[in-house]
């Protein structure tokens, strides 16, 4: 009986509970790990299975009547820590919420998802949308079915943003991205009157194990732990935390594309050592797991692009770089590499976008989301639509869906609400780094000489232990005095770019 | 309620509650596999706690009384066919069996079974027995209270070979390594006799790569399924099977040892040919299980010993792996090779004995194990007693405990009883190969020429549909008329080392 414990007895047993739930779901992660990595291609069916069966127990576990007690138990208990008061405060609010899938919900949506992901593999291989579209069909009824047990104000897709960036909603969206419009058209416009930028060096013969040599050497450089983590090759990059001491990251390689692989590193990177970073005491409790997904992304952006897009981290890096690739790279420029790798370019593929035009992918697949979700486009029209905005924003015209429409692997996972944090993360990034650079003497000049601990100090010390304590509101405004706001990234943006394009 | 549902219905019921828990197991291990081919340093801790975890579900599954009911009212029903009245008894057994397991138990011995795994790396790699001897003194007491929890007659070493082969008993591997002793001996003395085969030449330096890629190509050729499959690198060779669509080995590569590599593929080649050929629709239940460690080690033996070491396979294989390394082989015979890979020599190392005193070590190996867990060997004694046995039975000297007590992964897993189906595994071996040998036309001729279809056909008919649904004595006297006998060995021993040695 909960009433003749101690309110310590009490917790103890709560961290027994939530830490049992962590390891079935990083048994999960596991197992996504593996398949995606190592998985035989005759094993997917019974792995899927496998998956469905551990979902359901984490379920299972997460609704079970006696987690309830001991939540209500200890709710407001003041004689616990701040943290342990949050993590029973945000336990319950996950409770809450959990509460509102049935079981047979959940193992259908795992059900579906394997088939849809193995769907959108099969459609990718034969470049074909229709045959990942009757999955993805099944994949936005159950969506729309899940939108409607969280429950939603305004609009369907706020419960789903919700899930990926608490307090995030589309009114909030609409003007973000209304700013992202008006304020970077006229940039790129600016970029688009100045002469051409030549990088075809990039996309010359770079030998893949090379490559993936010069990779790994980044991500030790950047503090990443080998020793609590390693790096694999998959279809699609990715970071999976089975603790902060194991966490992973994939990467891909293109022997005729240098960015490619180079940026994937450093963008999963950052992910990673947000993970590394997490208190380990707390693992498995709310304060041990990332606060949100555009907190998330704001660590791998500021590596990727506000480090690992910057003239002194490459001022470091490239005359490696050039003894490396001495045949691609002997003649050309630091400068001219840097120009290079800052192209501003409208295209195809969204993870290969510049700094720039990123943003107006991710308002393509925003849009397409809200449309899928609230009914306004149909899933047979989805390609239509794709190829449409396309053409409308980004001025390019989509000759296949593997270009296309099959380009991103989230839809196939049932990740919906989920493309808008990578923008979101971009500009807590911008923010970040800004203060960053404020707070810590001689931030820039460390990072020429390819000395990357007082950043990973200063995020260390502001962003990283403190898992959910925050959230990203808070968060922010606790590290660069400010909530989120597009001045910072617009300004670096700005300053960045008329450099490269001496405007 | 039971009673108001069909046979069908509660079969389908049990079906559903087996395939949980065997996809909870087979999580699991994937998690094992995980933990010797890719984790991390640092990852072990929590690793082994989330292992600790899922075998707790597993066992809380496989004790609910909501499974006993539906066994109970199922127990008989001759409704049902005879694979799935098997299934319900084999499970009534294994049911009973695992309530003798109190889940304080279960979560303990998974913990030690962790720290001792561990504590047996470490004390490898500083070569010092003393490093383990604390965590093996923990899994013993834990193995004692396991015999007494399981009961048994006679001897409390019984309850646990019972776990790797029902119906083994002291008594029956007295007398068979009585048998052993007093017939190997004398052809020892024999081989002994004759003039030493030399084969320093398969010692010489054999790359890497070119080794992986052979091996890769011998279980290819055996019929290994790789898209149902992988191979891939760890400290100690296994098989591990998540399902029948997903069956992994792995290998060890020394570059200065040609055979370590090429007969642990051949040999864990055969243990994953037999779960590759387990029935997929009886996937989580009894008969779609390997019926016994005997077996399981009689099909990876087969394929090492009686097919992999004789001269027919080399006729086959040879001249490619001369192409290979012309260096080494390009000067030496078929049949200076043949006779080099089969050298008897008395020696330190288990895994690289010949087939002939390889039984000693066994022997040794089950008469300490009889030994630790009925007290009469200390703990302390045991680097003692190995070293001393090891002078008897094999006349040599234990350098250190590298080469000695520490060189096998078992007990640090905490696999007692294990030892003695490695030679249970070589006898059966014998007797199916000569019963195939007797059964299919021209066996020897198509092993001659690479062909080992017609031996897969037959192990696919005769040994791997059953499963469990019939024990070891059951499908030996099936397949070969009698039961297990030591005679088709010696005979096999006898004929194949006079040729060799020439007497």
């Amino acid at each position: 009986m909960p009433g003749s414990k101690s309110t310590a007895e009490l917790y103890a047993e709560y961290k027994i509970k939530l830490q049992k739930i962590a390891d079935v779901r990083n048994a999960l992660a596991v197992l996504g790990w593996d398949q995606e990595t190592y998985l035989p291609e005759k094993g997917a069916g019974f792995r899927g299975q496998q998956i469905t069966t551990l979902s359901t127990i984490a379920h299972e576990l997460f609704t079970a009547p006696e987690l309830d007690t001991v939540l209500q138990a200890l709710k407001g208990q003041s004689s616990l820590d701040a943290v342990a008061q949050k993590n029973i405060l945000l336990s319950t609010e996950d409770f809450e919420k959990n509460k509102k899938y049935p079981p047979a919900f959940v193992a259908e949506m795992s059900k579906v998802t394997n088939e849809s992901y193995h769907a959108w593999i099969k459609a990718r291989k034969a470049n074909d949308y229709d045959l990942f579209a009757p999955a993805l069909s099944k994949m936005i009824a159950l969506k729309k079915q899940e939108t409607d047990l969280l429950g939603y104000e305004h609009h369907p897709y706020n419960a789903l943003l919700n899930e990926y960036e608490k307090g995030a909603n589309t009114a909030m969206l609409d003007t973000i991205f209304e700013e992202v419009k008006t304020a970077l058209s006229p940039l790129l416009t600016q970029i688009e009157q100045q002469p051409a930028i030549h990088k075809d060096f990039l996309h010359k013969h770079y030998e893949r194990n090379t490559q993936w040599q010069f990779g790994i050497s980044l991500l030790e450089n950047m503090g990443y732990d080998m020793q609590a983590g390693r790096q694999d090759i998959s279809e699609h990059p990715f970071t999976t935390s089975f603790n902060p001491h194991d966490v992973r990251v994939t990467t891909r390689i293109d022997e005729n594309d240098f960015g490619n692989m180079t940026w994937s590193c450093i963008h999963e990177g950052g992910h990673a050592l947000y993970e590394q970073g997490l208190p380990t005491e707390q693992y498995g409790l709310p304060c041990g797991e990332a606060t949100s997904l555009g907190i998330h992304e704001s660590q791998s952006r500021l590596w990727e692009n506000n480090v690992g897009r910057s003239l002194i981290f490459w001022q470091y890096h490239y005359p490696r770089l050039q003894q490396l690739f001495p045949e691609n790279l002997g003649n050309v420029t630091l400068e001219t590499f840097y120009r290079a790798i800052n192209k501003v370019q409208p295209s195809l593929i969204r993870t290969e976008a510049d700094e720039l035009t990123y943003h107006f992918h991710i308002m393509i697949r925003y849009e397409i989301e809200k449309g899928l979700i609230d009914g306004s486009i149909p899933v047979k029209d989805l390609k239509h639509t794709w190829n449409e905005y396309y053409r409308r924003y980004l001025h390019v015209t989509v000759p296949d869906d593997v270009q296309g429409v099959l380009q991103d692997i989230h839809w196939s996972h049932g990740s919906f609400g989920y493309f808008p944090t990578y923008s979101l993360g971009s500009f807590y990034a911008a923010q970040f780094f800004t203060a960053a650079q404020h707070q810590v003497p001689g931030l820039d000049n460390s990072i020429a000489t390819g000395n990357y601990q007082p950043l990973l100090d200063w995020l260390r010390t502001n962003i990283h232990p403190f898992g959910r304590f925050y959230t990203s509101n808070e968060l922010c405004k606790k590290v660069t005095g400010k909530p989120l706001a597009f001045g910072d990234f617009l300004a670096y943006a700005q300053k960045k770019y008329s450099g490269i394009y001496q405007f």
